[in-house]
């Protein structure tokens, strides 16, 4: 009989395309429904591509219209948010958030801009920021920004039976990326500015992402520029203030809950693969401006991005709430029980009883 | 860590309420494909009242209007079609299909109609029979009776973009009992005449059911009567006719291939049960005289029945294709995987090492 969580993966696949359906239009409420009921992605091509957001998001107007807001901002060494990082004093593997520090709009989009133009993107000070808070932050942060995109997804809206729960901006550049994880949402995503590119494994493919429960930490700034950041209100130019962060570092959060987290990368399939990952089918998508992806719930994904002309990567994200009802939640937790009762239980060796005997009558 | 199959149906019951949703009007298409998405039943009452079949179909009508036209009849000894039963001579348990005839409706119908009107409802050799041949019978073999009810059932023809792939019309008296089941199609039941008790378990209950791989086997005509049930055409009152089987015994097929089945009832939970039966939460519902209930598909569902003032219980029931995309057939057939597996693990007997040396010590 074969494995059961073998059987799950090629059944699924066996019954399921490695490709994310294209729409060239909106899908109906109905025809969205659908897809939410078999939990498929798709994209739809130039969906937003009239959106105001979509016609005047440049660097102009968004510092115009932000000015000095604060916003939050994740700084990493190599644009690792919420990802997992080997200590090297002990190898380790950490979940590690990342830095966060507030900063006006206008300095933090011209560090950005100015990162993308520099013609070596690997400085050695340049730490990488990113705005990246999924807290519903384009209808409180980012508010100024907020009318020129639709409050809501109609079709969504409509299917669903419910408002967005959280609508997020996401504005960086080429080097970040968020590490293969999953949501307990409906995702739709918007792309503004840039290419945001997609790969998607389905929640049936729980054994393949190495899930393994990890400590906490985050980067911190080292200790000879902990005391330099701690002046707030700085006036000094964009290289300054990255500069001024200093050498990140991980410090573990010995206090945190461990805490779940897929470590295998299907674009590293070497590397951290269990016994299953050879089976995955990661479905890849690029979205280009104007595009909209699908991302239902559950499912892992892991996101990288390329600068537009504009010098960055713009994105908007709503986020509506799923369904715990019904089988989805229930059979997706099922998947990784068995996983972990696998995982769990005594592997006995194999008895080569044939050689033993051998090597008894020498 | 608690078990996995456990886990399961524990946490599906704590998400889902142990009752079917009641509607009073038929749902719009996408509040349809919200139940298909969550795979929910519900019951619309009195939704089918106003069919032609609810308003016409009395003993008179359908006698005109079928006559003499030859059906398809199962025949059991107790209303027992497609059930599991227990061979006196080995106590094996086997899945046993009823014994099938042909006869003209009009002769049919009376029988059925005879039968629930004598007192006695366990004559001995009243053979029981039942008119549910789930081979789109309505536009075949009951085409007559085809235009009395709606080609299709419009909010699903939407919802599933799709037009029924069966019609079943359901005729038979108080004792035909449908084993618990389940079915790979989306399933809109329609009461017309009497009452239906359905009781319902979810795909992921598939760990209650005690699903046995059975041989099978078939009612036939015991040897005394073999012969005389050959001759056909017989002019004979039902009397005679149902006479005419004889009694019926079980015989082995020895050439067909075994077949899963579930053995559990849970109208008898104690017979049969596995370790798994207690979680399960059966829903229960009866449909009555227009009424139609959304049976999801893949679940679960045993029937019993009540004949109406009419002396007959009748329905029709829509089959639509399920949906194989998306994760609901792998997910299903995985649980079925991780139970079976369960099953053929090896049980290492307890070690009471305590005990053990006690004996020893002796």
């Amino acid at each position: 009989m074969t494995d059961p969580l073998t059987n799950l993966i090629t059944t699924y696949h066996e019954l399921n395309a490695a490709v994310v359906d294209e729409l060239h239009e909106e899908p109906s409420a109905l025809e969205f429904m659908r897809y939410v009921a078999t939990h498929r992605p798709f994209v739809v091509r130039r969906a937003v591509s009239e959106w105001k957001a979509c016609r005047k998001w440049d660097a102009g107007y968004l510092r115009q219209t932000m000015g000095d807001e604060e916003v939050r901002v994740a700084v990493t060494p190599s644009g690792n948010a919420d990802a997992v990082v080997e200590r090297k004093e002990d190898d380790t593997l950490l979940f590690v958030e990342p830095h966060e520090i507030f900063e006006p709009f206008a300095e933090f989009l011209d560090s950005v801009v100015q990162q993308s133009s520099s013609s070596s993107s690997t400085t050695a000070a340049g730490h990488v920021k990113y705005a990246q808070t999924q807290n519903d932050n384009l209808r409180n942060e980012y508010s100024p920004l907020f009318p020129d995109v639709p409050a809501n997804i109609p079709f969504a809206r409509i299917a669903l039976g419910q408002k967005a729960e959280a609508i997020n901006l996401w504005l960086g550049d080429d080097r970040s990326t968020t590490a293969m994880h999953k949501d307990n949402y409906e995702n739709l995503y918007c792309q503004i500015r840039g290419e945001k590119e997609f790969v998607l494994l389905s929640p049936g493919e729980m054994a393949c992402v190495n899930e393994r429960v990890l400590g906490r930490g985050r980067y911190v700034p080292g200790s000879a520029a902990a005391a330099a950041t701690s002046s707030s209100g700085d006036d000094g130019d964009d290289d300054d203030d990255t500069r001024m962060v200093g050498d990140l570092e991980v410090q573990l959060d010995v206090h945190a809950e461990r805490v779940p987290v897929a470590t295998w990368d299907p674009d590293e399939p070497e590397k951290h693969a269990t016994a299953y990952s050879h089976l995955a089918k990661p479905l890849r998508v690029t979205l280009r401006e104007g595009d909209m992806l699908y991302l239902p719930s559950m499912w892992y994904h892991k996101v990288s991005q390329r600068v537009g002309e504009e010098g960055f990567v713009c994105a908007v994200n709503y986020w509506y709430d799923m369904d715990f009802a019904g089988s989805h939640w229930a059979s997706t937790s099922f998947v990784r029980d068995v996983y972990y009762a696998e995982q769990m239980r005594p592997q006995y060796p194999r008895l080569e009883v044939g050689e033993e005997r051998a090597e008894g009558s020498e």
